[in-house]
């Protein structure tokens, strides 16, 4: 029996982990693919504090010594089900658990476009945040793609930056705030190209150039990919109220089940980064472990 | 002029310097004691993602290092009075300063117990947070002082890592929830200790001892005093809504004042640790890129 099962091994959950390992709870950390979630697959972190420039995977890394350091396990285990109740009961592929209290850190994951070349060169170009990777590209040129809020606001963003930037949208008319499509608009370094798709991503260790389904092609250092994120929130999503892009709705971390917790980007927030994971996961640790001390 | 002031250079302050930098804003930090603020005094930070175990010099000096890299200005002036407007005046011990945003990043503090010897150990057995060093003292004896809800906490949170854990408090009757009582009462290895000071704090490399005005003599291995925290909220008492502990009140880190944003210890929140502040260093800051960006 495990006072705390945590799952996902990103920030928020190692996190949450380690917190939770340091008060002494019995607590475990399923990952089902790569410990560090998306924070893994980023080539270089510059705005988490404490480091000047690291690498995603030696920042995982060391998220991961940590944990190691304090005891706690993390296992990579797919959980496939959660049944609720008083003690929790977790499957994986592996086995069956119970647990008093459950933190789901599940994260989101970015939509790609679904071309050839795509995944390949994420990181060496292609790129999903802004405030992450956009001071990367400064005096550069960039396209950033999609016509919602958050692709005009990551256009914007990039504008204060760049050189060039090009948004590009496969509507004839951007799907944003008036006002924020009116200050794109007034923007002299931004070209805003309707109707049209990314077709073919050219560039072997690096982007280099993309082309449109209208032909034209476009030699850019960065692209940044702006299509929305879908939340990993299959496993609750019959038992805690989602927000309509399927986020767990909480402010403070806590659900509508007591004993179910929530942190990191799968949670509804306004802020997704790694400063705001990790803060989930000790916010939502501090309430497990005020729930042990509660329920004992 | 700056597009953001930013006040404090603990956590919360330079992770939002590094955010406000990588957005190309114009930024500054000011500082009036210690760059890294409260965590630049703690020997061991084992509970910040990333680090496996680090003194809390060596991060804040790592902070100032990142700040340093990406040309954010840190100074060491101590911020007399904010004269708020569409344009911000900022006035210091040595200048005057226009900005467009300020965020408030002035932190809070522990109180003290005010006895010879005190700040001394602070680190050095004498500690105030059980999430950030609780754990440093697994198996020892520990006191905590105090007895309100933070103490009593504080109090259960060490009976499940420690041999023996006293509560020393000046009154007769505890002044927490009466449920914490019971759950503090239940635990075989506290003992409360009422109508109780501190009367001296015995120890030269470490704390070793302290001795009550009952006379009683503690020989333990860990203090935490849990007496209450003020939040350095001076500067902007007249301007923004304080809760009864003077906290700013915000929720989001924006403030009734819609230039003034507000993120750290001196926000009104339940957690305040170093992820909660770094957190609210990157909201703030997004808060910022955004305003500006809306009022350019």
């Amino acid at each position: 029996m495990y006072d705390c099962i945590i799952i996902g091994g990103g920030p928020a959950g190692i996190t949450a982990g380690i917190y939770c390992q340091r008060a002494n709870l019995k607590t475990i950390v399923f990952e089902k693919e790569t410990i560090g979630g998306q924070i893994a697959s980023s080539p270089l972190v510059e705005n988490f504090p404490g480091f000047k420039s690291i690498s995603g995977v030696e920042l995982a890394n060391n998220f991961y010594e940590q944990a190691e350091s304090l005891g706690l396990p993390i296992e990579i285990e797919e959980v496939l089900e959660i049944i609720p109740g008083k003690i929790n009961k977790v499957v994986t592929d592996m086995g069956e658990y119970e647990a008093k209290t459950i933190i789901l850190a599940t994260g989101a994951k970015y939509r790609l476009l679904g071309l050839p070349n795509e995944t390949n060169l994420i990181g060496k170009g292609i790129s999903f945040c802004t405030s992450c990777d956009g001071a990367f590209y400064k005096g550069k040129d960039v396209a950033v793609i999609g016509g919602a809020n958050s692709a005009v606001t990551n256009a914007l963003y990039m504008s204060n930056l760049c050189n060039k930037v090009y948004l590009i949208y496969r509507g004839a008319k951007l799907k944003c705030e008036e006002v924020l499509k009116d200050k794109l608009e007034a923007k002299d370094n931004v070209e805003i190209i309707y109707n049209a798709n990314v077709k073919e991503i050219i560039g072997e260790e690096e982007l280099e150039k993309i082309i449109l389904d209208n032909n034209r092609e476009l030699t850019i250092n960065g692209m940044f990919i702006s299509i929305g994120m879908d939340a990993e929130t299959k496993l609750v999503k019959e038992m805690l109220p989602l927000s309509e892009k399927s986020y767990v709705l909480s402010d403070d971390c806590t659900t509508t089940n007591n004993n179910i917790f929530v942190a990191g980007d799968c949670r509804e927030k306004k802020v997704r980064q790694l400063t705001t994971a990790v803060s989930d996961g000790a916010v939502a640790a501090t309430n497990v472990i005020k729930y042990i001390e509660n329920n004992q």
